[in-house]
């Protein structure tokens, strides 16, 4: 039985979210956004019968047994927790960080029954679902490089908000970059265990941002991880390189490629190709019927794409039980888990740490929550600097 | 007129050069090979009327006033330097060390009337030639962002020798990485400044090189590089990210990118596109009417179009004056001098120095030759550790 949804947010994903939901049977019961026009607009538009700022109202809804999260990363660690201690169900989008990405560890660890995942939809991708099962079936050999790149336009709101403040979880590292780092992981099996990253800012001004305000978070990134894992097959020893550059406006280029002994897997977009040492090229291993020209504004067509295999294995999981909140395990089995939003938010902050030392950076994933004081203590250190 | 042209080497380059230089109107009038046996093999393919294994025999030949020299990296500068000194004009390939290299800046600066070149074909590629006007023109705006990728397959040669050999200035970095250096500097009018690199060698033993020898030269390499310099529309403050990957077979990838805050100018092979920010879509600003499927074995095509293109500017240089061996600076103006290669050697060595302490490293260009003995002192202290 599929359960009734709770959407948070009114931004694209979010609004892309909602007819991917219903495509699959799933009922949309209640929306919330930053502010009542906001969500009175949005539900009004895609016909959500119940809309609110407040976000105990959705939360404590009793039609919603599952709730989406897709809202500025600053809010979505006390959301996320909050749901969970009501007994919801939650996919949702990464944290703030990474004290933000513990709770919400904590908080997963708790209530074991409940789903919890960080959607990254890039791990439903058909694409990459294949390429990490050719990898396990040792198409490349021995695996030696991941060499991944996105370009695009910028990432900016249209208005100030938090997409140019580095501290609230805005620029390319953390938006794109994460979802990489997240996805490098799952098909290696291994996760990076130093780092080192270069972030700049090219643009800090724009003619929506303007006046005494300027642009923290980074339009362009470059960092490479260090793989760590056990035994043979795994991404042990693996150099990755991560390229991100989102001054590139006409552009989008989102290309994953990995190179081992034997081959080399390649995902353009949504296509996967593959070539081994020896054969006669390029062959492409899966191809993408729906086409180009797809593109929906604002969200990459590798992440509406991925998206909509997210959905599919969410009703999947929800369709065969009884209970309204009770689900099966095999069908998101290749999710997110909140452990891995943590170590993602580790590996993103690493970088930044790089970025400011100039320095390989150690990934060390939090195991218990710092001291708020000597937190509140290093930002002032940081700041005097 | 036309000076005689004696060349050194039997590798694909040499066996490249020597119908390009014919083409133009020089004549070829001798050959040195490492062995009389392949300087003979080569000498009778091609029909060159000389040939030896003895490099005086070249350099003392009364008809050859043009020496170009296409050999092993630490050969180089003996042969280049010693060719000055007879009053020869010079074109050849870089160096083995950055000491190498400043012992052919002395001699170089010694003969400032005969010609004196890195023959870093790239340069003279008309794409190259085109992005250098575009952007001196302002094409892209305020330069941000050059990325640069080659991807092919081994360099390895057959057989065991200075290409398997990182100290004798085999591998991706010291054999491409080095064209690019100077590719980027040339087209940015800016030096590096501080780079951050990764080596990495994947294939230590292959088919032909077995039991106790060992590939030490990488086949992976990748290196950041932050631009120095002075002005605006200097390459000041821009970072450079080159990726060079030599295990891929059956792949070519020659593409360099560089993203500026009003577009952007990509070549890619030997053809040059550009995107202007807020343009239709990318154009293609040079085409290669020579089409592709030209590839030569081990030649890549935009060094094998630049080193024809280089060839016309020697002719050029040469042909107008009475002298064998005087010649024009203008058609030569943007070949690498040995003082760029002495840059080049400088910016490599910092890059394997990186490599090894995990640090930013930064470029300082020798101003003196080091105390011979300082030198054997270090490397006995890197060998020990």
């Amino acid at each position: 039985m599929l359960p009734g949804v709770g959407v948070f947010g009114t931004g694209s994903t979010a609004r892309m979210l909602v007819p991917l939901l219903r495509g699959e049977g799933f009922e949309v019961r209640a929306l919330w956004g930053r502010s009542e026009e906001e969500a009175r607009s949005l539900a009004q538009e895609l016909g959500i019968p119940f809309h609110t700022s407040q976000s105990d109202d959705v939360l404590l809804h009793p039609d919603v047994d599952l709730v989406c999260i897709y809202i500025s990363p600053p809010l979505t660690r006390q959301i996320a927790v909050k749901a969970l201690g009501i007994g919801k169900n939650v996919v949702c989008e990464k944290a703030a960080t990474a004290v933000d990405a513990f709770k919400m560890v904590t908080a997963a660890r708790y209530y074991p029954q409940l789903l919890s995942i960080v959607g990254n939809a890039l791990r439903f991708l058909p694409a990459f679902v294949a390429m990490r099962q050719l990898l396990a079936e040792g198409y490349v050999g021995e695996l030696q490089v991941c060499d991944a790149r996105v370009y695009g336009p910028s990432l900016l709101d249209q208005s100030y908000g938090w997409t140019c403040e580095e501290l609230m979880g805005g620029g390319g590292l953390h938006t794109v970059g994460s979802t990489l780092v997240d996805l490098l992981s799952h098909l290696m099996g291994a996760r990076a265990i130093r780092v080192h990253g270069l972030l700049r800012t090219f643009v800090r001004q724009n003619g929506a941002i303007r006046g005494i305000r300027r642009v923290t978070s980074d339009d362009f990134c470059f960092f490479q991880m260090l793989m760590g894992g056990s035994g043979p097959g795994t991404g042990s020893g693996v150099c990755c390189t991560v390229t991100l550059n989102f001054n590139m406006p006409g552009a989008f280029v989102h290309e994953v490629m990995v190179v081992g002994s034997a081959g080399r897997l390649i995902a353009r977009g949504t296509e996967l190709y593959g070539q081994r040492n020896g054969g006669n090229g390029e062959e492409l291993l899966l191809g993408d019927s729906e086409g180009t020209g797809q593109e929906v504004k604002d969200v990459p067509l590798p992440h509406l794409r991925g998206l909509g295999s997210m959905v599919k294995a969410l009703k999947d999981a929800f369709q065969a039980q009884e209970e309204r909140r009770s689900w099966a395990r095999g069908p998101v089995a290749m999710a997110s888990t909140f452990e891995d939003g943590l170590y993602v938010q580790t590996v993103v902050e690493a970088v930044k740490r790089s970025s400011r030392s100039g320095e390989w950076e150690s990934v060390e994933v939090m195991t218990q929550e710092p001291d708020p004081n000597q937190n509140l203590c290093e930002a002032l250190q940081r700041n005097k600097n």
